[in-house]
Order: C-alpha cells, then sequence, then structure tokens
C-alpha cells in the first residue's frame, strides 16, 4: 500500500464526515425567525464539530513525513477514522437532547477517544521510523497533542456540575487547535534550509 | 500541506455537497403528474443550489496559481467550505417552506457569506503572493467579484418587498457566473506565449 | 483547469451517486422473508440504477483523450452529472411507486435527458479537438450512443401501453452496454502500435 | 482506463459506504444511559461493517500488481462494489430487527457474495496476467481466501441454530484478516531485493 492511497482514502472518509453532518440538521419547522431561533444550537453543535474534523484534517498531514506504510499503520489510521465516522452520530444526539448530561458526556469520550486514536496513530508512525526519524523530530514534544486529552477529561468531569461547562471545555481545545500546527511546516522549511 | 492534497480535499467535499442535496428532494406522494408538479418548485431550487456549487468548484481552480499552502489558507478555505456545507440546508428549508420570506432571507444570506468566504480565501492567498504575484495579475479588477455580494444585498432587499425578487437576483447572479471566467485561463495561455 | 481536476471531482460525484442510491432502499418492516419480498423490486431498481451509473462512469474516460479542458467542456460535464445526480431521485419515486405509469415516464425521461447530455459532452470535446481529432477517431460511428435514444424513446412510449415493458426497453440498454466500450481501448494500442 | 483511476473511483466508493453507515444508526430517544444501552447492538453491527469495509479497503491495494486494467476488470470491480454498497442496507435490516433469523442470514449471505465477488475479481486479474504473473505469485495458495467462504456457509448454517451463533462466525472471519495480508508486501519487498 502506497502512502498516497491511504492519504486519498482518509481524505475521502473526513470529507464525506464533514459534509453528511449537516444531513443531521433540523430544518425549522416554521418559516419564522422563532423557527430558525430553535434550530441555532444545532448550528453551534453542527460548527463545532466540523471544526474538530478540518483540525483532524488539517494534522493528518504528518503522514506526508512518512515514506511507508504498512498494515500496522492502515489499522492504527482505520481506528482514527472510525472513531471520527461517530461525530455525526453524537453530535446529533448532544443537539436533539439540548445539552443534556448524557449525551455531552458521550460526544467528550468520542472526542477523547479520536485522541487516543491520533495518538496511537502518531506513536505507531514514530515507532516505525525510530525516534529520530523525520516525524519524532517534526512532533517535538507536542505539549497541544498531551494537553488535549488533559482537558477533556476535564470537560467530561465538568460536565457532572453543569452540561454547558463541558461543552465550553470541548470549544477551548478547538479554538487552541485552531491555530494551525506550524511543526510539519517548519521542519520541513528547515531541511529544505540544510539541503542548500 | 500540499496543494494537491487540499484541492482534493476541497472536491471531496464540494462533490459530495453537490450531489447530497438531491437526498433532500422529497419524492411526490401521488404517482401522478399533479405529484410531480407539487415538487417543480424543490427541483429549480435544487437547480439553483447545483448551479451555485458548480460555480463555486469552477472558480476553485484559482489555487492552481498557487505553489504553496499555509495553515491561514488552510482556514481560509475550511470556512468557505463551511458556508457552502450549509448549502443543502438552507435550500431544502426553502424549499420546504415554498420559498416564505424569512428562508429566503437566510438562504441569500448564506449565498452572501459563501461570497465573503471566498473573498477572503482569494485575498489571503493574493496577499501571501504579493500583489504582483501570478494570482493577483491573473484575477486583475474581478468586477463579477465585486458585483455579486452587491446583488445579493439588494436581492436580500428586495425579499422583503416579494422573496420571489429575492430569488430572482440570486438567480441572475448565478447566470453571470454561468459564463465561465476565463481570466486564469487567459492568464495561463500568455504567460505560456511569454515563454516562447 | 487540468483534465485530472475534473476526473477527480466526476469521479467523486458519480461514486457518491452510485452509492447513496442505497440510502433510498427501505428496510423491510417485518424481519421475514414475506418482508424480504416485499423490497425486492426496490432492489431491482437500485441494480438498474448502479448499472447505469457504472456504465457512464466506465465512458466517462473518454476524457482521456482530451489533453485541454476549457470552460464549454467543463459546463457540458456539470450538464451530464446533474442528470445523473437525479438518478437517486427517480429511481426511488419509481420503486415507492410500484412502478407506476408517470414514475416510470419520469425515469425514463431522465435516462434520455442524460444519455443526450452526454451525446452533447462528448460533442463539445470533438468540436474542441476538430473532427480529425483523437476523440473523433477513437468513437467513430458510435451505433450504440445513436440507438440508445431510440431505444428510450421506445421505452417511453412503450410505458403508455404497460409500465414494465418501458422498464424491460431500459433494461435491454442498460444491458447493451454492459458490453464494455472497446472502442477507446482499442483507439489506444493502435496508436501504441503505429508509435513502434 | 488507466489503473489509477479505477482505484480512486474504489477508494470513493468504500470510503462513502464506511462512513454513511453511521447515517443508519438510530440516536437514542432519551438522553440517558438507558437510551444509550439501547443502541449498543446496533453500534457493535456497524463497528463489524466498520471493519469489514475495512478489509476489503486494504486488501483492495492487490490492484497495485497489476498494470492494464480491461472492460472485465470494470465490471469485476464494479461486481465487487455493488455487494459491498449493501453492507448499510444489511447492517441497518440486522440491527433493527435486533438480530433476527432472517435479517441475519440475509446479512451472512451479503458478506458470502462480496467474497465471491471478490474472489471473481481476483481471478480475473490472475487470467489477465497468466499464472506465473506477479499476483498470482503474490497470492499464492491464499488460505484465508479460501477458508473465509467456508466459515461464511458454516455461519449461515449456525443462523438456523441461534441467529448470535452466526453473528459470531462472521466476527470471527473480520477477526482472521483484521491481522493485516502481508503476502502482497512481502512480494514487493522480496522484489525489490531480487533486483539489487
Amino acid at each position: 500500500m502506497n502512502r498516497s492511497r491511504l492519504e486519498a482514502f482518509s481524505d475521502g472518509v473526513l470529507a464525506i464526515i464533514i459534509t453528511i453532518m449537516v444531513l443531521e440538521l433540523h430544518v425549522p419547522e416554521e418559516p419564522t425567525w422563532a423557527g430558525l431561533a430553535g434550530v441555532l444550537p444545532g448550528f453551534f453543535s453542527y460548527l463545532l464539530s466540523f471544526v474538530y474534523v478540518g483540525i483532524y484534517w488539517n494534522n493528518h498531514h504528518m503522514l506526508h513525513l512518512v515514506s511507508k506504510v504498512n498494515g500496522m499503520v492502515l489499522w492504527a489510521n482505520l481506528h482514527l477514522l472510525f472513531w471520527l465516522s461517530l461525530f455525526p452520530f453524537t453530535t446529533r444526539w448532544m443537539d436533539e437532547s439540548g445539552y443534556r448530561q448524557v449525551p455531552v458526556l458521550i460526544y467528550g469520550t468520542n472526542l477523547l477517544l479520536a485522541a487516543i486514536a491520533y495518538f496511537v496513530l502518531e506513536s505507531t508512525l514514530i515507532r516505525q521510523q525510530g525516534r529520530d526519524g523525520r516525524l519524532a523530530r517534526a512532533t517535538g514534544r507536542d505539549w497541544k497533542g498531551k494537553a488535549s486529552p488533559v482537558i477533556y477529561i476535564a470537560g467530561i468531569a465538568l460536565t457532572f456540575v453543569h452540561p454547558l461547562l463541558g461543552v465550553g471545555a470541548f470549544a477551548v481545545v478547538a479554538a487552541v487547535w485552531l491555530v494551525p500546527d506550524r511543526r510539519v511546516e517548519r521542519f520541513l522549511a528547515a531541511e529544505a534550509d540544510q539541503q542548500h
């Protein structure tokens, strides 16, 4: 399996996930401003999940630093795609319930499991290349990758106080990642400089 | 992130948006000509949104003039895809309501926000390249890009008079853009000529 | 616009059309053989439309003989994709109605309009290349492309006698095309021979 | 038709199948743990089908050993995609029925027909290349490919005893294939060695 086909398949799955979520948005029953206001909370959860899928797609280009892809990487990648594929489901439930405690907990758990799956994929790629490989040097200490699960767990805990506190924590992680991850870019730029 | 993966992802999202809208079309309840006539207005709004997504896909190939893609471009692109991804939702509401005022206003606002997001993406690309870059020279004064938001706003205003006037204005913009934008093509052809 | 991005976008749209049709299949209400028997007619119309989209995808590779793609080609291609994108809609209506006259007529009309759109795309490509271009020589007289609309029209006429006669005619066209079109393959092989 | 476009189309269809299945998952009616528990069986059948589509995508890269693609291969591939495209349908029925006998039989039959279609595709590719071709040498005796249909048939038989025994057999096949198939990888590695 060459890397480009893995990237193409992952791009396809992420493009579908990010787009079909809109099919879950309920059209207002009344053609009025009041009807529109009723669906705005669902709009917010759609936006949050859209940003999350965008972040994962954005970071997924770490694969670009890898030359060979073996069976372990394939399944580590499918494992990540599996948890991401549940975003439309958990988003819809959270939205339809009006941000009640159990659905928000499940949404946060979904975010946490996707983050863990991403970490497993990154580790699988680094182990394959060795700790001196390009990806290991490019990602470095990865404070964002380490902080995110902690905030997810904090958000899950806060949900027991009030679900909206949990949603707020999940929105904070999204905001942190919205600032694009320049490590891979910088690494490639630095590498290009050294070759001159 | 290389440009081709950004293009592939955007193509995927646009292909899905343009195709899943048909899932929103209600099948006539009666297998009769009267039943068919009842869904024709929905068919027209599907056609209009299909043309709009086609236009955005068509113009999106301005990315072809860009060699490097940074984090700003990624998010400017996702911002555009976000507003485009809402087309199935706003189209469906406009259709189901039978072209009532509020849903038509929201549809027009969606068109306007997508046009603004496109302008932001174009500006981000041009700023990155400098005002003498290939994209800046290829797009030139871009009267269509500047006229469209004005017509959208006019359409939104006309919707307060009668929703169908607004829909008419939005159809005019689509018709203007249907004439393919030859600037990028001409620029590439001129550039090729100069190299000989 | 380069050809490969046009192909990738078309492949994406065709892949989505061929796959989302299954979302229209109604799951049997009873978990019994009788329940299954009740959905078999829908299964047949799904199979027929699946084969049709497969045929269009298969023949769409005529684009491979084209080097340049202009705005006319883009819209001729989107015009074809538009009629193909309605297949899930017309298939569903035909199926849900139990093959009643009006929905079968509309299904046949959809097939006819897609065939015309394909012919328009082919002609646009040939006109662009000149009558001595590679595509014109590869497609030659194209008896299948000329016979299909005739059979569609015959099928539409037969539907007024009995809808299942019409469906039979549409199945005949699919069977004729299932035999893959070797003209482009043969042309490329012959061209390769001449170069040796 | 070149191979890469066949791969891209197949990747697109598989990406869509694996992703739209989640649209079939019913959101719990109550925002409670009890509500979540009620949808867990559906979650398991989603996971099983997700793994199956992942396996087929994973094995589908045997196409990489093929240089030319003719019309027979195109239709053998579409035949495989057809049975795979029914997974969302049969999975949903099995889930909604609560794993009753007839839907589980149909699910197993779908798995069996997909396995046969895969075998037909593999044979078509090998026949085209000759028994000494690269694919024939890479796949070798293929005990997994031969054992799977036997276990599917055993699973179908066991379903007459109890449906969950059948589901268990189908899960066993998935587990067997989860161990990635290294034959193609090993063959390419060995071939690379010989060239040195």
